[in-house]
């Protein structure tokens, strides 16, 4: 039976939904813009204004209102209109304050583990105030003894983490969503790392198979499962 | 001779500057906008769009900017151009990528406490993503030993990083500009603070003088007195 110092969750896809919240926008934003071409071209538009404005934006919803106000330029030529911006502004205000539903399994697999004294921690990218928000939203903030939110989580991250809470790296483990970000830099920096796919993920999240053969992680359908591979 | 576990420092307006370029922000703002009325009407109508989204958005660059979209429409009533829109948009992005220089007295401090071997952490409040950046820009990371950005610096805050990072109370020094964030919830939780004035303050951050009768925290002139208090 494992025995992990440390078990770290992601937050979002992996304890509550949230890309889901964020593909409804972008569908809004396909009906506001209708009149500016169809959803595919604006998707792929508002991808491109993203790239380039992610080294100011970072990750979130107000970096995609932002960006969307600015897709909403380009479209129209700069011919908007400010009920247009609104609609934008009220649709992104919404991915702000939404009802935080822990997914299927969440509150089972975090009470036995807290049961069992396990030292558990919240490890998840994106806007700090957001990301706060989200788990007092979601009642879950108690089963945790660390909150950690960082602005990217890749080998470098991992390893202040670790270093900062005094957890060696090989008892430490790591349960979230994202290949790219829970599961890759984990494995690099000698954790280890079980991944809970979820139905949607975001473009910027996916990662080429190429990348994934050879490496040593579990990959569970149900997060409940997670508690057999600990027993 | 006072000693500390810990000294930590404020950032925006305490290691470098950042007040300004959200003033200068506002009058040009108001420049933009002039079409729309005098600059006192124009700040007053983003003070008040601010406060409404605060508990949304918290507190940053990227709030800055959707405040000053929504005040746009709300001051034409909805008739906004697409270049008026892209220009604030272009002003916002340059408080996420302004060169950072550090304040008179930063560096000479900063070296000076490290040759001394005291530990240094560096705890602002505002938006991640944007602050980490700050840091990296302004050239002085290495002078610290820890990082701490938070959403909001109060006295509940405070208990957490100090607990975190097992210092006592009392042992604690907080350096910093706001007598709202860096001085008052210090003095509550039991440690030590020392204001350093910087010349101009958000609105957001004042304290009525009422609340600072019978508060014992040291006021220096220049971040360079405060080597010679704990000398």
């Amino acid at each position: 039976m494992p025995q992990f110092q440390l078990i770290a969750f992601d937050a979002d896809d992996t304890l509550w939904p949230n890309q889901p919240h964020f593909d409804h926008v972008e569908n809004q934003l396909a009906t506001i813009l209708a009149h500016c071409g169809d959803p595919a071209a604006i998707a792929s538009r508002l991808y491109e204004v993203q790239r380039r404005n992610m080294h100011l934006f970072g990750y979130g919803a107000k970096s995609l209102m932002l960006t969307m106000i600015e897709t909403d330029i380009q479209l129209t030529d700069g011919a908007v209109t400010g009920v247009e911006i609104q609609q934008l502004l009220d649709l992104g205000k919404r991915l702000l304050d939404f009802p935080i539903e822990p997914l299927s399994g969440v509150v089972e697999v975090l009470t036995e583990l807290k049961q069992r004294g396990q030292r558990l921690m919240v490890l998840t990218k994106g806007d700090l105030f957001d990301q706060e928000s989200k788990l007092a939203r979601s009642g879950l903030g108690d089963f945790f003894d660390l909150v950690e939110i960082v602005s990217e989580k890749n080998a470098a991250t991992y390893r202040r983490i670790l270093a900062r809470h005094g957890v060696p790296a090989a008892e430490f483990l790591m349960i979230g969503n994202s290949l790219k970000s829970d599961i890759l830099p984990v494995l690099q920096v000698g954790g280890q790392a079980i991944h809970v796919p979820y139905h949607t993920t975001w473009i910027h999240e996916e990662v080429p198979a190429e990348q994934l053969v050879g490496l040593d992680f579990y990959s569970v359908d149900a997060l409940t499962d997670v508690l057999a591979y600990l027993a």
